[in-house]
């Protein structure tokens, strides 16, 4: 990137900027495959971002396929979401800092657009309920398949901050699960990438079951 | 390609033939591969296009098996559908260069087969119905979930003229989202390939929802 | 291979055995990729086959799992099902060798196990009927999707005799889908392997559709 | 590995460690990548083991995602859970060692989740019929499609002694299919890894038939 690229760029952040780490651009392409392999990121839908440092994180650009990122596909932002390097953030961006910055533990957040969540999100209520799998156990502080544990469904809303303040209440406090956002998708977060995959696997896991048990006869 | 087999070919069109470029074929060759791996161009259905230029167009040859196409699968034709090289077109080369003729932004067009489509396709009505759907902002001029969009189906007809001209009144005007031909499978375009192949997958997410949608008990 | 293993083989054809070209062990290991890639040959289900004369088929072994094939995997029978090479072969050998029999034309024999399949072949009936599909055009002879044409279903039964002697009347005649065994799986065939797949394709979109549409409400 | 790691892990059995064999973490590691290619191993889900002698397994470690596994995600245990090599055995260890335990004969124990045996094993019952279908010959003693045989279903419990206890009686004696826990998956086991893998395949499309058969209108 060369000095005049960046002072070109509409900076609003007084955070230098600075080139992302490799592991960084490694784990948010690899999580886009992966995404992408399992059907859960059509069209441009969802993002992927890793946290860089207390005030910083990397996330997919506006617009990309997350099955073929590369590094160009990936930005930084603080937690306001104020662009770091020059590319536009995807609206979404904000919801990603509202995780970083409400639970500083946390160092990755996928959000994701599957066929089973987007279904039962459009079905009403404001939570999916799961009780009796074992995959709970995937969840963090879940010691047992023996319990009862809702996944908040909130209503979708183009305006970012007006949705932010809607998700805020139904995240903070005991929540392993993440949330799902009314014919829209899911988002989960982790301490790690890895964790972080491995929560949204579990996650899609329980909703078609939901899903295929809703379709029995009874 | 030799002269004589130039020569020995039945051109029916006044523009000179010329070599297909790398960028057209590759573009072809993997739309491909992507739309096979998703089980949407069985046996040898779908057919895959590009724009050459104001009046030319690449595009699959009748009877390849999307999945496996090389360089010798595609060939030119001009927008009345004529051959530019040696090669017999798909019969279906028609609705590509209508959708071209009709749009001249347009760069590329693709037809699949899928499932979901073929089955909501084949329940009567001339419409499948969207609305409140984050992922039809993936279509161009939208800008929100908060909006309902109709994909057209029309009554499928071996005379490709007439299904043409079947399909015309209902594409004219503002139409984001593309036609679905009863029994048989969807058409998208857009300016790029890499636009086409991700409104195809926002259409095929869309109609794998409301496929899941209509089998769940009330 | 030496003389002595040849010799301790139990041949019972008075055909001498050769060597399997490389041509048809490959056209077998990729069919049974593709195979297994869909999810139609699970655990050691399936054979494929393709001929090698008017007299020799090269067809794979019992026991064989068809995603992990190798030219081991691959025998010699004559057109009564006797080995020409030493392995013992499959019982449905003799079902392969049947269609070869019966039709001149055929190069390639290809047997799947798909869920739909064998969920729509166990509902009862002797033929699932396929209507108004645009993908029937894929089959020999159809070029319209304005035709009605049934899929066979045959009683399975572990006498492969008495199985062959009730598919023969249901297959001789004009048939070009193929055949079901009720609780087992589809047989297809084709002159050349690269066709066999596409119509196994086709039949198997059809058995999707069919099972789907099923499971709409009405 | 060196001395003072070996030192410092707190082995509780007699049995001395030995470096696991590079076959046995070779089918480990592809048996993971085909489970997780099939959608059975969600999340951490999931364990894999292969009997190294009388006495001894190599088993995947507790946390590990079966679709990643590398060397340092197998651990050894003895046939009664004990680690021989430094790591912490996942709970269900105990439920591998029970078969081995129980049946000398048997060289591989699968364990994994699928959407398909999460969901009938929640319906109620204590066992799934299989009837009539041709894929039941894939399993050991079996020659025909026309059997009925069941697959158990046990209620799952985070406490593994006594869930073992309610599973002993359940595959002691003539049973060829596994067993399922409710709301958690099933367990095969075969002679060798190969053997494992074609059983699990059988019993996924058989519970992925039944699945598809409950969701028929009558």
């Amino acid at each position: 990137m060369t000095a005049a690229a960046l002072a070109s760029a509409a900076f609003t952040s007084t955070l230098a900027p600075t080139s992302t780490p490799a592991w960084a651009i490694d784990a948010i392409i690899g999580a886009g495959r992966r995404m992408d392999a399992r059907g859960w990121v059509p069209a441009t839908a969802g993002n992927i971002s890793v946290r860089l440092g207390p005030d910083r994180i990397a996330i997919t650009r506006s617009g990309t396929h997350k099955g073929y990122l590369d590094a160009s596909s990936v930005m930084q932002v603080d937690l306001a979401g104020r662009a770091l390097t020059p590319a536009k953030p995807s609206a979404e961006t904000g919801l990603h800092c509202q995780i970083y910055r409400l639970f500083p533990q946390v160092g990755a957040v996928l959000h994701g657009h599957s066929v089973a969540g987007t279904v039962l999100s459009m079905r009403g209520g404001d939570h999916i309920r799961f009780a009796q799998y074992e995959i709970l156990k995937a969840f963090e502080g879940q010691t047992t398949h023996d319990v009862v544990l809702d996944l908040p469904i909130v209503e979708n809303d183009q305006d970012i901050s007006a949705l932010a303040a809607t998700i805020e209440p139904a995240i903070r406090g005991v929540l392993p699960l993440g949330y799902l956002i009314r014919g829209h998708g899911v988002y989960v977060w982790a301490g790690t990438m890895e964790t972080a995959l491995a929560r949204l696997e579990g996650l899609e896991f329980l909703l078609a079951c939901e899903l295929e048990r809703r379709k029995l006869a009874t």
